[in-house]
């Protein structure tokens, strides 16, 4: 990188700029012709279940929000999966190494209902703020703990608080990820490209359109609340999934059992799900399911063989 | 608790977030077989009257809030004693000790007409900044100077902001209370724990979702606004009651008589009631009646004997 | 006032605190028997014509925020005029006097068309940051400017910001104002006590509920945005008019040129008078009239005699 | 410009509040009596494609920024134009200099299907913080920068974030620009005048009320949320555009790719679009056409000579 410390941007060289953008960038749409089963359109549902990292990522002084941390695993994640066992349909949990370890029952739960269980950091610290040595080292453990714990290696990675730094893809590189879930320069899946190079590595891309915690967020010293009404927040969900069926692609969906798993808001999951299935030609899957299936050749060893070769297209 | 200054939460040793999240944790859910009368769903309304505290605590130099602290005090209180009146609802009042003493009559009403009146911290001071010894002593003489205006000890706590210091569980115990009401581990009651071991306090867990303040508060100097229409925090709390119904649980609630003390939204209080009411199995009581029932042992001599003995039970 | 400098709220004595709240208190609410022609309920408008001062009190450096102040004048001013004339509603135009000398023909227009002009501070500055002298002057200047360009003498100050410091009672009394419009301790009129002596000047209070500003206000450098949807907001102004009107109180609004003067706002007015009228039994009045009309004593030769003398109860 | 260095507000002469008022101001409205082909009413569409600029102009260290500028480009840009094909509508795309150069083709596709491309600085800096010289030269070079990619010179300036400087009209008239389009004194068109003379440059005037990022920007470490709906979004534009036709004015109308690009919001546009065709009598145009309609003088050799001299008027 061109060194340019002390120029304000609109000083940089060219150079500069193109580099700083050239640093992670999307291949070509990762859009199948269709979706497993012939299903019209995917729909990958995550759960980032952060619960008392939230809290201990800043001090871990107040206690109040260690609580609310508690509830999430006592009361919201619980509340989750018992919808997305009425509905028969399977996920992915991206859980900090240290919520995994406070809550390590509820972690074999969910892998023992059929979900996936992502990588999510150590203590959801932000990797831009980490020595690049530190970010690896505390992945490298991450993945380790919820392996040890669930006794599944975690395939995917999504940054806490989508706070990706410029280490982050040579580190899922050398860990041999299938998938990363942090960035959004498509509404479909895409391949992610280093300084100009394919990384073999699917991102499949989140948005903040598509995050709870966007409109629910409450933080009492920040400026953070959920000004946003519950059916509101449906309706801009409800409109992402529409045009995404309608286009044949993805949709993808960021909620957290601490934001949703509310009784006044956990029937925003269900009436999601109510209104896919209603389409009838909709396949739900985990993260890693969808990474495999828009870039088969991948993840060969993985997983199990699937029976059709989608291909791969890139029309929109 | 092991000391780990100058280190950054992904450093820690495993012993150092494990102690800070068993500071204070929940026990069993304490959701009782039925409620008292066979009702369904328990409903505990609570009202926090800051009044003049909440500028005060800050420094008392604006003059145009403390005349809204006097307002709450003029018209809200007034106003939600009426709605409470008419349809003989009773429910618990926190109010911090300065306030009490500037409005003294209001206290001693609020007892009159049968409703309870919880601590609610000297002058809305934050607990977290105050040296253990100031908590403690604020914590007493709030307690004493309630009691000296109304006649009643008070038997529960609601820290002011919800704020809730590393001391105020002791504290609370040794005043002997029967409850606290400021933490969100769960949305039905549960038994304190400190530092693992139980102690006979029951937590009637607030939650912001279930705070007007959220989403009224209006701070000039600050970014806080009312961006969320009435409507739409009636939707909120009805949506919080009609699960709370439905899964036979505790429906709690936290308002503020300089909030929902307004011509535009005391109807929100008067919905929630009537909804609540038009249900027909429903039982409306002060914090410290709720405490009580979900855990009787502990208040034997602080209360008339309840008829009937609910028994605990953890089913959710 | 007793020194307590240096020392936290929680550790002031009882005599500081008693002292903070009694500097400006609300005496008795003045809620009339009845309205002027036997109205059941009244109506105060006022619109708060800060226009360039917006930006100037700030150090008038952007001139995208001066455009808008500007606008304010040439569109939202005359946008509002002709809605009041279609009505034929008279209200209360509160403006700064540097608003006032940029813009002298629309503050001689308001007069012709029978508004009423109240003080509003001189560049819209913050008074709690003024040495009293300063405030002072201040004041005196602004109220002889309006009354050079309008030749009308403003007997009422709305303090900009509403942000009222020690000394703003005692220079109103000095002025022999017969109102002020900035606090809000009551939803009635009442009269303005200082130190616990009555001042004879009577309080028509504002509340952020009831300002336009609250909802629509955007500040690039800040947080705030308009948020709030245009009919969500007038909902909540519909609500404290129907409430007003069942009490047979009064219903005071803030609006601003520059914030409800807009294509898609200004409906809101509209329709608040259009349903107001609907009523029947209301009374539009600028603030002065409802001043004298709930404190008739004060303003015998400052107006025309009243044909009836409505006195004045207590009753809530 | 009169020095008060050192001086408040409240201080200051009058003759430095008139100077700085006076800068820039607004000339005559420039309301036609009829629109182009006989239009009752104008409306001018903008998107401001900052794509990676929004997080390069800050330092450029968050990946998850630029993604979300990637994905502007990628998806976002050919919604918005696949709806403007649809409905044969043209136009105007505001392009920092930095953004063009990284998506070239892009803007030859925007000006091969019809549309206007406006300078919007180099690097979506902020005019206010830059030396006038500097200003003067990136907006030399932004313009050539986008005449050498489009073949096109651009005739209009929309300055980035509306940032407009005392330099800017300046540099705006050596550069013999036809319009700016940053400021807002107006909802229709009007001249800009420097100290008090004519500049013969339009103002084609913009406002937050009629801008999406007001009510959709999402910044991590700022408090800002997308916390209005969108179909409240559409409700504010919808008010906006039914007045302006009523009236017979213009609706000028600011939207980005990054924030309406997304399947949930691009109805927004679409809607707009449907509701004004089905008037019958609307004349969309690029702001170029916009600004040479209302001054014809101007522009005689920038395009093709029109019909029809529409005059001015300066009804309202």
């Amino acid at each position: 990188m061109t060194e340019c410390s002390g120029q304000q941007p609109w000083e940089w060289p060219e150079s500069h700029w193109r580099q700083l953008v050239a640093q992670i960038r999307a291949g070509t749409p990762l859009r199948p012709k269709q979706w497993k089963d012939g299903a019209r359109c995917a729909i990958a549902l995550s759960f980032d279940s952060d619960h008392e990292t939230s809290e201990l990522r800043d001090g871990g002084t107040s206690i109040g929000r260690l609580s609310a941390g508690e509830r999430a695993s006592r009361v919201g994640v619980p509340r989750i999966l018992g919808i997305l066992a009425k509905y028969g349909v399977r996920a992915t949990f991206f859980v900090p190494a240290v919520a995994a370890l406070l809550h390590e029952d509820e972690q074999r739960r969910i892998i023992a209902e059929g979900h996936e269980i992502g990588i999510h950091g150590w203590i959801h610290e932000r990797n831009s703020l980490l020595p690049p040595e530190v970010e690896r080292d505390l992945m490298m453990r991450s993945a380790d703990t919820l392996e040890k714990i669930t006794g599944v290696r975690p395939v995917g990675l999504r940054t806490p608080s989508w706070d990706f730094s410029p280490s982050t893809l040579k580190i899922e590189q050398e860990m041999g990820l299938a998938y990363d879930s942090s960035l959004m320069a498509d509404e479909d899946c895409y391949e992610l490209f280093c300084d100009g190079k394919p990384t073999g590595i699917v991102e499949v891309p989140v948005e903040w359109v598509r995050d709870d915690a966007v409109y629910f967020a409450m933080h009492r010293q920040q400026s953070l609340r959920p000004y946003t009404p519950p059916a509101d927040v449906f309706d801009v969900f409800r409109r992402e999934f529409e045009v995404a069926y309608e286009e044949g692609g993805l949709f993808q969906l960021t909620m957290h059992p601490h934001m949703t798993g509310y009784r006044s808001r956990i029937w925003i999951l269900e009436e999601i799900i109510r209104l896919a299935r209603s389409k009838g030609d909709v396949w739900f899957a985990p993260h890693c399911e969808i990474a495999r299936w828009v870039y088969p050749a991948r993840c060969v060893d993985t997983g199990p063989t699937e029976n059709t070769s989608p291909g791969r297209v890139a029309n929109r």
